[in-house]
């Protein structure tokens, strides 16, 4: 009896015993979720740790471990999104300038991946040293010809022509064909490409670029919660040498597809007249957060198609900046534009650093506020805060 | 009876539970301890959050949180260390280039102090912004007139002749007062001053350098633990028109005080010749991570004062590399100076890239190697490695 008493006293022990370890267990991952956690390889793809690394250090060398410590990630998922650059070979050592200006503001954090595009094929050195810079997964696009030369609706000598004109102009990158294929691609292809029609958000990316704030939310998050499809952090008006005749070959457009243009554009963000004339005005589209299934919507690729066999791409120079920000202003509504004051920005030779000294210390901004451009005349900011009724900045007539 | 059985049961399963849960919860703890853990104010003292950050914000502004992720800390306790940097209220702007490669690549994940001297007050926008983005204390020092002023025993009239001829050689801040003001500060009295009593290891940070690699490991720490006691990144010849008679000071001191020239001391470094004649190596002392009390001791108090009654602070224009450098080579024994080979640095006109491929991307560095003078003719750091038979690193000769 005693013996039975025994065995029945060590089953209920065991049993208390499990639930109690799996209470334990169980409950004492919950602060963890208050916490940034390290992200797992399912949800957020980490780099490939390096190999050999003290192996390689001389004897003198200290023991700075190779793998380092893991990033205070953010908690929970990620968006459908990546960065994406177009680069050369040449252009490694000013595009890891970029990478670590990205990483060290916001992705480190994030880990989201990064796609590097080039029209000639990526070098060894090339992936090896961005591809140990980036959080995220990193993938290198060969551009198809098709989308990087002259279309044959294209006359190549009235191209000839026109760059040496624009050449003699001194008009800038007037005489360069590269150039133009670059702004024909960023207007109508580079969301095309094989590898990001994996992805529906994309943050460009140039060489060169400084970011002086830190950003601690996810951007990409805040453009789907809050119905963006298109950002960014610095407008100015566009050489008009450039574009003599693009307004015309967009009203063109609307003419032929006034279905496409929508109620409460941003119209008066491009036009003092009604849109009878353009102003110039531009987002400067060297950074771009933005929704690549409306860069692939019927309406976007009408109107790249339109423009494409305007000709102005080669004929002028028409910039990817214009096409873009036309697009977005009379085809997305006022308020799926977003302006990003919280991403501090520098690429020569304008910055972006946000007004106000107690919203840069917040925000750990390290930019000299002097450098401002936002409340310059040249700077079509302040004209996109009146098309949305936005309250400027205090203190932004200061800092004029 | 069985109610005491009762009783019994329920007092031994609690007492079972108790030890159960303590054994549970303190071996859970165990794996953290491989992780990084965020620091206790007590251990790592972190800077104030921020106030008001949203709203100070724009209607359109995004959510970026003021206080926003906690950095991934290394877990453990510090060193007795700081950062220090001389620096005047203009130079705010170009030392936050700085403070951000510091903390981006080394200090975020430690959180050391970090002092700021100048011979004048600081303002209230240069501590906002430094505070806003040391994750450290920050702490600000003025300098007393008797350490940035002519001592009574220079000829005033002498000292400004020099600067007259140095400027008519057009010698690099020949003709400068303050830059003489700042080698002699910095040669003998910045670890003197108050707030550096608190502290035994200082990294010395200029305006506008850049760190290339990653640094996951306490360097401080390393320093200690390998019993070194000043160390370097960069070295070179120094131009010979501003310390034609530097040496023969040297010479009189240590004829003066043999007893602080040690054994095993790396006087191979500094000359050709036995001693006879300087070849003008010198560490480059706006890196510098070092010992204070070695600065602080008897030996090289000695040192400073006798090189400083020599007048070449003034009559000529020594600078306090070469004067830290030569204190260091004679007064440390050869193993208790480190070459930071993975501490990738920059400060104009100069780079420290370290060699060999797989060890920067190991090290997760961005400097283009091209950059790396280290093996450059007018670099020194070759002649460290022999002077301490140490094996150059693998594939040196191809960056030569």
């Amino acid at each position: 009896m005693a013996g039975t008493q025994r065995y029945l006293r060590y089953i209920i022990f065991a049993i208390v015993c499990l639930i109690l370890l799996f209470f334990i267990s169980s409950s004492s991952s919950v602060p963890s979720a208050n916490w940034p956690t390290y992200g797992s390889p399912d949800t957020v793809p980490s780099p490939q740790p390096p190999k050999g690394a003290v192996g390689d250090s001389t004897p003198s060398s200290t023991p700075n471990p190779a793998n380092g410590l893991p990033p205070a990630t953010a908690a929970g998922d990620r968006m459908n999104a990546t960065f994406v650059t177009l680069a050369r070979n040449s252009d490694l050592w000013e595009i890891v300038k970029s990478i670590r200006h990205v990483e060290d503001r916001f992705n480190r954090k994030f880990n989201y991946d990064w796609v590097f595009l080039n029209d000639d094929d990526f070098n060894d050195e090339f992936k090896k040293v961005t591809t140990a810079l980036v959080s995220g997964k990193t993938k290198y696009g060969k551009i198809p010809k098709e989308h990087w030369s002259f279309p044959d609706f294209i006359d190549q000598d009235r191209a000839a022509r026109v760059r040496d004109e624009m050449k003699e102009k001194k008009i800038i990158y007037g005489d360069s064909v590269s150039y133009r294929h670059m702004c024909r691609y960023e207007s109508g292809f580079f969301f095309r490409h094989p590898l990001m029609l994996d992805y529906e958000w994309y943050w460009r990316v140039e060489p060169s670029i400084e970011l002086y704030c830190d950003i601690d939310y996810d951007t990409f998050r805040f453009m789907a919660e809050n119905k963006k499809k298109y950002s960014f952090v610095l407008s100015l008006y566009e050489y008009v040498e450039t574009i003599p005749t693009l307004w015309d070959a967009v009203k063109n457009f609307t003419s032929a597809h006034p279905e496409h243009v929508v109620e409460d554009n941003s119209m008066k963000f491009l036009s003092d007249d009604g849109g009878k004339t353009y102003n110039h005005c531009h987002f400067w589209s060297n950074f771009e957060i933005g929704n690549l299934n409306w860069l692939r919507s019927k309406a976007y690729v009408d109107y790249f198609d339109s423009l494409d066999h305007a000709g102005g791409f080669f004929y002028e120079r028409w910039g990817d900046a214009p096409v873009h920000s036309i697009a977005a202003a009379l085809m997305l509504k006022r308020d799926e534009i977003h302006f990003f004051n919280d991403i501090a920005y520098y690429h020569v030779p304008f910055t972006h650093c946000p007004t106000g000294e107690s919203y840069r210390l917040d925000h750990k901004c390290h930019c000299n506020p002097k450098d401002n451009f936002d409340w310059n005349g040249y700077s079509c900011t302040a004209r996109f805060y009146e098309t949305n009724d936005m309250k400027k900045p205090e203190g932004y007539e200061k800092e004029q």
